[in-house]
């Protein structure tokens, strides 16, 4: 429209920066040992999807627990409030006391998540939970019971917010069933339909494993913002391809992306060539659950908000140093106050 | 018996050092400020019993949060097992999510838990639980909506684990049902019955307020170890008593006390005089919650062990530093590791 088109001066801003999708999840932490893991059959480092039974069963061999919200995209929407950016959350919880606790985290958060609670309806129908088994190492060991997550499909997907959005901001673990890929589809078309970006986080090796050629055609298709670490990166390009291969694959492709290497800092791939960011320090490193969200939460929220590309990645380094160094996969201090001691804040 | 009679040689040692026995409750921790526990109506450092109307308001109106198991006696029972000890724990909890995680919890601790789960009947049939607001200067505030932990009654108490103990540990929080009070008798009787010390913890100024006579009672006649904080002991003894004051009445009663001063450490009461423990050193104080139960459990775990009644608050200081260096009301650290390097292992 022309610039004198009144329309121009009274178009309101995104009513959200991020609408995060992914599995709705309570995160049931324990401390453990090698010798535990070993014991209950678990491979460390993993995410394994599992039954109600195995759940059980994992459960039993746990020591004591915490409870605390957790779920990979919605970490990553608390990440990006706390921050000070808007940031909505869609994914499905049971009418339960986890899905309670889940919808009353999220929202404590700063986020918006109107859920349509799935109704009580047999052993099946509870809130997903992820059994985190946390080594001395301060490496974390999954085991996920997704519960009704699994089943959210179309109708969890609230349009309104998604055309509200700057960036959709979808978790690589959805794509499990068809349900959940339809809803996605659905997604993304608002998402395109409404000029918001759509980002895409790989989430886990295995699931890379799982998803390759879909998240391929995602990439080439329907994603400008790619989020991942360096196993999955390297997986996507198939196996045995080097860190370095795979940044100049993401380079080719025209889409920025995030790659993120632990303690060796992040990339960020533009398609005009790629910056090192370092990590940043971390006094202890006490449990490195949902290090990934929170440095998405940091470069979405410095991206929507005017940061470069190496800016936001900064922040998103400040992010997930703070929530390595405590258990449990949601921030604890006042990020927003860590960003601005950075000169990194967001407006 | 003779000192020959053979059942001397073969005789067993106590099953358990410590059966403790207190509200089961599951802790509900967030982080706050002033502000917000001035809107919510709460006293900082106070502990409100609630209903569950109540109880629901305020978790509507609290951050994000943590749930743990909590309860101040079966925080106690928690420590004295992590120490090395042999602990078990008699309480009430129902049969749904919270009440399964306590179960859990408290099991996966090492403490010996045989619970009759109260069967779901109504809304008020809620494993109780304890809404924890925690802020920057580490202190507690708490609404406890006790659910069916005060429907403990005779039922609850295992008369076989009350037998089988050194001390039997009481809390005071109990005191606020005549079915509970009952119980207590009953526990208190099977104690004595089996050569068993009665311990009693006075549990917070508030519940001294409410029981001051029985408590009173109590130490005269049954009580053989005593367990309160500064503001506790001055209640019990009438309004304005001076802490000096309060000391002398306790020597004066001939039982052991262990008084806890916060940062100021422990006073240690015993027929022929007191003996002061400082605190042990705390890098950060993050949260109170616990600290008095874990003193309980390192004073406890020692005075079973052999250890010298200082010696045995040198440990009790010992894990209540631990409790408050983290969130959350339980141990996290090895604590027998601790006193192994504190020199104050128990056998």
């Amino acid at each position: 429209m022309p610039a004198d088109d009144p329309r121009a001066e009274a178009e309101e801003p995104p009513l959200h920066d991020v609408v995060a999708v992914g599995n709705a999840l309570v995160d049931v932490l324990a401390r453990t040992d090698d010798v535990a893991l070993d014991r209950l059959g678990l491979a460390k480092g993993t995410m394994e999807l599992v039954d109600a039974v195995r759940s059980q069963t994992i459960f039993d061999g746990m020591g004591p627990t915490v409870e605390a919200s957790g779920g990979s995209a919605a970490n990553t929407a608390a990440g990006v409030a706390a921050l000070g950016g808007r940031a909505a959350f869609l994914g499905r919880v049971a009418d339960d006391a986890l899905g309670r606790t889940f919808t009353h985290d999220i929202r404590a958060a700063g986020v918006t998540f109107d859920p349509v609670p799935a109704p009580l309806d047999g052993a099946d129908t509870v809130t997903g939970h992820c059994l985190v088994l946390v080594t001395p190492d301060a490496e974390r060991t999954m085991a996920t019971h997704l519960g009704v997550a699994s089943d959210f499909d179309s109708v969890d997907v609230h349009d309104g917010h998604v055309a509200s959005a700057r960036v959709l901001y979808l978790e690589g673990y959805l794509w499990e069933r068809e349900s959940a890929k339809a809803a996605m589809r659905r997604a993304i078309d608002a998402a395109h339909g409404a000029d918001a970006a759509v980002a895409l986080s790989l989430s886990d090796p295995a699931c890379v494993g799982r998803h390759r050629r879909e998240f391929l055609e995602l990439i080439e298709e329907d994603v400008d913002l790619l989020f991942a670490n360096e196993d999955e990166i390297r997986l996507l390009f198939g196996d045995g391809t080097s860190f370095e291969a795979a940044v100049a694959r993401v380079e080719d492709s025209g889409i920025l992306a995030a790659l993120t290497r632990g303690a060796r800092g992040a990339m960020v791939v533009t398609p005009t060539g790629a910056i090192e960011v370092p990590a940043a320090p971390v006094a202890e490193v006490v449990d490195t659950t949902g290090a990934g969200d929170l440095f998405a939460a940091g470069f979405l929220a410095g991206i929507t908000h005017g940061h470069t590309p190496d800016d936001a990645a900064r922040l998103g380094a400040l992010c997930a140093a703070e929530v390595i160094s405590h258990v449990g996969a949601r921030p604890q201090d006042d990020l927003a106050a860590l960003a601005a001691a950075a000169g990194l804040a967001i407006d």
